[in-house]
């Protein structure tokens, strides 16, 4: 049995790497198992319970969320995996990291399969712990020339950039969210929005792809209505939870279709605006989970 | 955070010890939630996430059943409990042994609050690796001078009490079935029987307690419609795991209420013949696990 840290795991994978094992998974979500994740509420937050098979992974990731003193977020995961043949536990991994990758690597593959393929502008909207993978997942699969970033905390969008500066593309700060999103061929929605949400179909631009990625829960809002009924195609990575926690629990008559028909399809529902909804799978921490193991199981045998 | 093996484990709890734990753990089922279990099937087995909020701990048992080859059962279990107020992590445990004592000690406490006073015979049908802890719960409870086993395996029957010969009270091994249970005022069964199962009202003594541990799942049955028609009073440990997995699958118009009422009444609800329909609650792994921790912890502070 493998016991990794964090630390470790950052030593283990990027989101780069991440990318084709999730579009691995999604090609092959026909063997996958994922009932739907149980949360058991607690006075300053949820606990959560995340199972999943895939292929012969059976796994689960167990977290939480605490909010503490001065409203500070503490998020804690583990990811436990098991093969099925044999039963046996193979690994306990600290799963925050893993989430922050799968989730960019999630972000990735809508963006592979949806995006206008000459896309040169990406934008970000939110500057938390998870933006800088995410951008690097969009680059990852695109030829994206600039980078708009934009947060209401200033000092929170100078952190990205000064973090950032040594990246391949310039990550630019932005005055608003017009000025970050305007000529942006890729938006990325990464704030933890409630209520009707904040970006409007008027400010993308008439051919443009976007990831919303905040929204994993009853109340929480990105898009405005006029985003969901103004593009032409919705794209789900599962209905039960996007239907429940995503952007489309607010409902749309656009056409919705889940991110395993896109990826299976290989790009024919590119459409000319396009929008992934992304609330997080229990399969892709399980199937990440089992790539971390074996490429160290395939280190160890090799070396 | 604290690690355990099950070999950790044996060295600080004993099932007499659990009893009085699971005992308040059902005085205080108020402050306990704990959302259905989740099982995922796999072709030679299933795993299950167990979750649950005991007190100010939530925690998660995620185990798995895997039918090996020669048809021999792999059971795999780790139990992880977090401080709900912190958030943080306390332990990661091996869940085996956790759940082979918690599942006596159920045993116990049923047996405590439903057993005749007076009981001095207990019969045990099924001698699998939980029958001891299960002999000790009832021992602990009740002043038994006589303990009757049965196993359609004779060796295992031997076994166990070749293992238990030096145990407070003498083990019998029995000829059958009827010779095991006929003169019993405490019977407990432990097979994993299926179909109609083969415990018969007749073979009851007038005045008895039936813990019928073994049907876990659909389909799984010990007890006869004749013992379940019979039967005074029927006590489960939880209604919607009982009703699907448990002995009362089957239905039965004899009066039903669940262990908590029992353990509040403080045993106004013993009956001339009774019946205790278990099928093992994340609630009693999740305090167990706490427990264990807390008296480690308190070592540590005192020591």
């Amino acid at each position: 049995m493998i016991s990794l840290t964090n630390k470790q795991i950052a030593n283990l994978i990027t989101v780069e790497e991440c990318v084709p094992v999730i579009e691995e998974l999604f090609k092959n979500i026909e063997n996958t198992q994922m009932p739907p994740k149980v949360y058991m509420n607690i006075p300053n937050g949820d606990f959560r319970s995340m199972p999943a098979v895939v292929g012969n992974t059976a796994g689960i990731k167990w977290c939480g969320l605490n909010i503490r003193e001065e409203g500070k977020i503490h998020i804690f995961a583990k990811i436990l995996i098991n093969d099925t043949i044999s039963g046996d536990l193979l690994a306990i991994m600290d799963g925050e990291l893993i989430t922050a990758i799968r989730t960019a690597a999630v972000t990735g593959v809508a963006t592979k399969y949806m995006a206008p393929e000459g896309s040169r502008v990406a934008a970000f909207v939110g500057c938390g712990v998870q933006t800088p993978n995410q951008i690097k997942a969009v680059c990852a699969v695109r030829d994206v020339e600039r980078v708009n970033v934009f947060d209401l905390d200033r000092e929170r969008m100078l952190g990205i950039c000064r973090d950032m500066q040594d990246y391949k593309v310039e990550i630019h700060p932005c005055l608003d969210l017009e000025d970050c999103v305007g000529n942006a061929d890729i938006v990325t929605t990464l704030t933890p929005a409630r209520g009707d949400g904040y970006l409007e179909h008027c400010m993308l631009k008439d051919t443009c792809h976007v990831n919303a990625v905040g929204a994993d829960a009853k109340g929480k809002r990105e898009v405005r209505q006029s985003v969901l009924e103004g593009v032409d195609l919705i794209v789900y990575d599962e209905w039960e939870q996007c239907s429940h926690s995503g952007e489309i629990q607010y409902g749309s008559n656009t056409t919705m279709v889940p991110l395993a028909t896109v990826v299976a399809g290989n790009g024919e529902h590119e459409g000319r605006q396009t929008l992934f909804d992304a609330t997080g799978l229990a399969i892709e921490d399980v199937a990440t989970a089992r790539y971390i193991y074996d490429k160290i199981r395939n280190n160890i045998m090799c070396g």
